[in-house]
């Protein structure tokens, strides 16, 4: 069995790699010690490496914030076939030029990965349409995550559950769209429970969000959030790349002759012209 | 068999009528001679004329684009339950700061239809995060509604299907979230088919997109259309009336005292926060 | 505002009251002192009590297990809006003929509500097509009942959660396909979580599912319980009542006459033939 | 870009091939002339042969009706990855046991394509818990199938939409539950829509219906067609292999010694013991 062989040969230009960008905020790691010392060189960095040891059929990048054009420049999303992001206390910071850039780029079929406190990111609002808000807490709590749906592919190779002993809360509820599949719901310590994994399409583009990973413990270190992380990649990989158009199309049936004939507008319309 | 009766007593604050904004840009039928003769006094009143005749359970205004705040006060969606959209060559002069108060009150509860041309407004492309694009033809052509949910409340006391003799074609793909529900779809003359009723939740509150109705043509007096309208009211009413937050909660359970004890971050934030 | 209120008038015949069925299988209370201490009467009265004491807009009836034709004859299920089922050991000992025919009720417009250990039903399992397997334990431990949709009717009245000090644990994964509304999430004591308030659609009849109500445990006392059943009900209450057909239909447009002519085979079917 | 590779590598075991088998009830193309010169071995020869020319990652075998177990036995299904299903007049001559084997097969992981007049089989009717009519028409019609999601698997390598010059009409209301995936909507030439591809996950199994496939036409011939059933294989096989259990679990945090002591029940049920 070779499942989805014949995506890579017919569905989307052939490709050896798929390219992924990290971003991270990378404030926290830079101006708490606490921090720093769990992620030396920023969380992006630990996550990029958790994705390049597995097969070679990743090539992995990073972006930061602080970055020209936040490191998201027209000619490196064109290239970009998964977006990783992770964003906290400096949401408001990112220019809502880039955020439209991503989600245009989302649309025409790349991929979207957003973790934890992300969930206020501009870009994950944006795709979303709603809030994004939820209950939290910062208090040392066990957290065990409960594959709900086992066959998806970004639980491959789990157990029925995975437990990180240090986590942020967060409970619902989570201000989200109806996602197409709710792959993990988490039982929290405090007497809470989330919808932690949870996909949607948006365009042609795939969007996964994936709740665990406070920046103040080791949580992308974990082998469970690792796997999670590099099956959600392969998951959200581009199966085509389409730009969008509103286009004026000719009828493919005759139209019959009628009584009245009515005013003809004829406005030509484009995303573009309605931003 | 009273259904709904529960959510009027005890779901939301008692209120004896629906109150619904019609709104309309307002363009085309001061522009054009041609659409001021079919509606010499805008769409919006044609529409809103439609809401009134029926049951007594309404209360209905209008806005439209040249009035201060595009005629949608703070406080005047404060007391709005049911919002109608008509905009088309004019999305762009709408003030995103209108968009972002309507978005916040569809995310409270109320209720948002949007009509035809509004495919590619602002507070549309905002609820979906789509592109909201299509296909089009203005070539005065026979449009058959099918409906596909009868079930639905939306399509309460329409046949199998209804026709418009002249509409525009609207043809697939239309670059929306797959709908919660698809309660109609169409053909047309010229070969194609439209997904042309459909439903989301985003928040608290409905949404209806509903795609009949092009300028040029006399649809907003149909009685089916009329019918769909009046229907759609109705259910996209809101239930609730809830304002976001995103709080920091206490545990309901004791939480172990822990090995290790990590640094807190304590950002406190809010959907206002991060605009 | 008065939702619904079209429903009521145009949408199905017009009836003063949803005629409500509450199905036992009334075993365990009739075998077991322990039991019959808590529900002397069968589960079944102390929900249909509790049903009963709301707005006067139910009509309560109950049937059980023992009764001919399980107590749901074809005549009295024509006229049933809601049907409460509540089984667990004798899933097996109801007829399939009449599993038959509540699925073609339900089919036809009939609201469903399945509660708890009807989990196994199989008047559940075939509306699902699924197993409906779960993760099961009796430890008298805590339940505490998320609300995810605040907003859904069902969870009208009810605070952020509720709790139920004594509850049978069910566990995910629940083998259910995916609903279209999961209205609440369990967190119990033992760690582990469950969808507990989940709703489908199923021709054109509308489907909940209801986790709490162990037999050796008060549940059907809860006031938090009895609203979501009052809820349940009115929810659940049909729209529509159609009865299903195949029809062979004639054409809406001319049809070109072609070059080639097929052979027609012209076979007749229903659902009936094919049982 | 290698998408999928992860699911083979580590999600199910290593196979070469993807197994399938092509059912067909094979009754009209031997008491038919008309339909035995366009399927003078059966359509499921056809079919097999479209799926055998593409890549040499499937493995194609054919059953029909009459052969014992209509061709299904237990080991038979046991190696099976994907089972494509084509029946019309003998719907009712499949045997109750033959539908359980394959619907537990599929809840396993196993995937289903349902083709055509097989929207009234047992097995489909089974997976959905819905009636599964429609309307229809023999009458040498133009179906235009048009491409909703074109980001699909299934839809892979086929433009916006592919014409049928002569097909049965299958028209909405089409009776089942809410598609995970609408890919496909159909145009015909008398005035229908039809939703013509569509995707359930049901347990840990993948389903698709896809409606063109009339006996007394070429369809299996059509270039299009056969890319669609290509794809549609590929998208259905296996991610996982896991047998149904319903499993009494031990708690995995302490559970409070209550004041109250409730009677144990202690039924260990599966989904066996209630067939």
């Amino acid at each position: 069995m070779l499942r989805g062989s014949l995506d890579t040969l017919s569905h989307t230009a052939m490709k050896t790699k798929i390219s992924v960008i990290v971003w991270n905020e990378f404030q926290h790691e830079r101006q708490s010690s606490a921090i720093a010392e769990i992620y030396p060189d920023g969380m992006h960095q630990v996550i990029a490496q958790a994705l390049r040891v597995g097969d070679a059929d990743l090539e992995v990048g990073t972006a930061t914030l602080d970055q020209p054009e936040h490191g998201l420049s027209e000619e490196r999303l064109a290239g970009c076939d998964v977006l990783v992001w992770w964003g906290h206390k400096a949401h408001d910071q990112v220019d809502d030029a880039i955020v439209d850039r991503v989600q245009k780029r989302v649309l025409e079929g790349m991929g979207l990965i957003v973790l934890h406190s992300g969930h206020f990111s501009k870009i994950f609002r944006r795709m979303m349409g709603t809030n994004c808000s939820l209950k939290w807490r910062e208090a040392d709590e066990k957290e065990r995550v409960w594959v709900v749906e086992p066959s998806h592919p970004i639980a491959a190779g789990l157990g029925e559950y995975f437990e990180l002993p240090y986590e942020e809360m967060y409970g619902e509820r989570f201000d989200i769209p109806q996602p197409d599949s709710t792959v993990f719901i988490s039982w929290f310590e405090g007497g809470e429970v989330f919808r932690s994994g949870c996909t949607w399409e948006r365009g042609h583009g795939r969007i996964f969000y994936f709740r665990p990973g406070h920046e103040a413990y080791p949580t992308y270190y974990d082998a469970n959030v690792q796997k999670v992380l590099n099956n959600a990649v392969r998951w959200a990989a581009p199966r085509v790349n389409i730009v969008d158009n509103c286009p004026n199309a000719q009828p493919l049936e005759p139209i019959a002759k009628k009584a009245l004939n009515f005013a003809k507008v004829g406005i030509l319309q484009s995303t573009k012209d309605i931003q």
